[in-house]
């Protein structure tokens, strides 16, 4: 029994849901509040954090081992590139937008709007409301990262070649959590746009598109293929 | 030419220059003033972080994806465990001190006392002085870390099975780091003591204990091996 410890707008864990899926590997998806630091949830991860992976009796942890888990138990449909150059610049993408685009964009637009709500956690917005100076900063990352998805993808295939990769996989993961909320100026550069509408009519995106979080609507478009 | 970019108290960049020595890799670790943004250590990590290894015309980012580089390009010294079950462990306990103690005692300890001042960075500390609780909160949590280094090394040769591995190195990263301004302590548990002891007085760690921060002298035992 393989299950995944997912929150639903987690870019990591949506990253790797993907892979699953893609992989074609049968897995559920189960949501986990892992910040009502669960007994048996902290036996199989004592940080306390999601995504956790576990596989019968095998529990792997975190957003950057998992890949090498899949990658090693799970060789056929291979998401790292074969050819090591390939794989060195997948990796580098698969950091930069797990980590990177994170900080830049998830936590000062994601986060700070919706992550009190879909948590039901008890952090609370920011006295005074969300800093809008915060916001500013992530509206103007997130153009810089669609100019880099725009530019990577225009010539080449994939993000990081001609195959799809976890590099595709974090980036689709971040622009959809994002989007779920509305927030990606898909105006602003056209070839961006067209990789994600390519990414996001696989078919291992249909159970992304098909969940919402309670209280929280999905942006008109969201689940729309040709938006 | 191998180079390692680095800051000197960094934890991430400390495991791998130990790494790097543990595999026999001569490698020059060059310190980035990673805060002034210099435009050719841009072009090789735009995410503009530190640890940088370059190898050659071959540049790989992260403290993730190095080891993974490594270990593909110089299986020689392996420091991931053969065996997959071991292997998941030391990627597991490699997270945990690499990401669970920097958020635990890290950030809270080292970070608010040092950081402005071995940066050299605009960061300057807060008004008021260093947050009183967070330091207790990372005094507590660095026991816990020593009492699981302590457990983990009385059942183990080492953190992640008989032989030396990357979780030996980023546990040992963090505690040396901690321990250059004296807040680890040590007398909390013998075992975790004598773990330390036995991987502090490894060759590899010799460049380590010999280098000193401008203006911030190390703590009085930093670098006595039977301290």
């Amino acid at each position: 029994m393989r299950e995944l410890y997912h929150q639903t707008l987690s870019p990591a864990c949506r990253a790797l849901r993907l892979a699953l899926a893609e992989k074609r590997l049968d897995a559920a998806a189960v949501a986990e509040r892992f910040w009502d630091r669960r007994p048996e949830f902290l036996a199989m991860n004592p940080a306390g954090a999601v995504p956790v992976f576990r596989d019968d009796e095998i529990v792997v942890n975190g957003q950057f081992h998992i890949p090498e888990y899949l990658e090693e138990s799970y060789p056929e449909t291979p998401l790292w590139p074969a050819d090591a150059g390939w794989r060195r610049e997948a990796r580098r993408l698969y950091d930069w937008f797990l980590v990177t685009f994170q900080q830049e964009v998830t936590e000062p637009l994601l986060m700070q709007k919706v992550h009190p709500r879909y948590c039901g956690s008890p952090w609370l917005p920011r006295p005074g409301g969300p800093d809008i100076n915060a916001i500013r900063g992530g509206m103007d990352a997130v153009r810089r990262h669609l100019d880099l998805i725009g530019h990577l993808s225009d010539t080449r295939s994939w993000l990081a070649g001609d195959r799809l990769s976890y590099a595709d996989l974090a980036a689709a993961a971040q622009l959809s959590a994002l989007d779920y909320v509305g927030d990606v100026p898909w105006q602003h550069n056209d070839q961006a746009k067209t990789w994600y509408m390519r990414i996001k009519s696989r078919p291992s995106f249909r159970p992304l598109l098909a969940e919402t979080v309670p209280g929280l609507p999905a942006s008109r478009h969201y689940a729309v293929l040709d938006f």
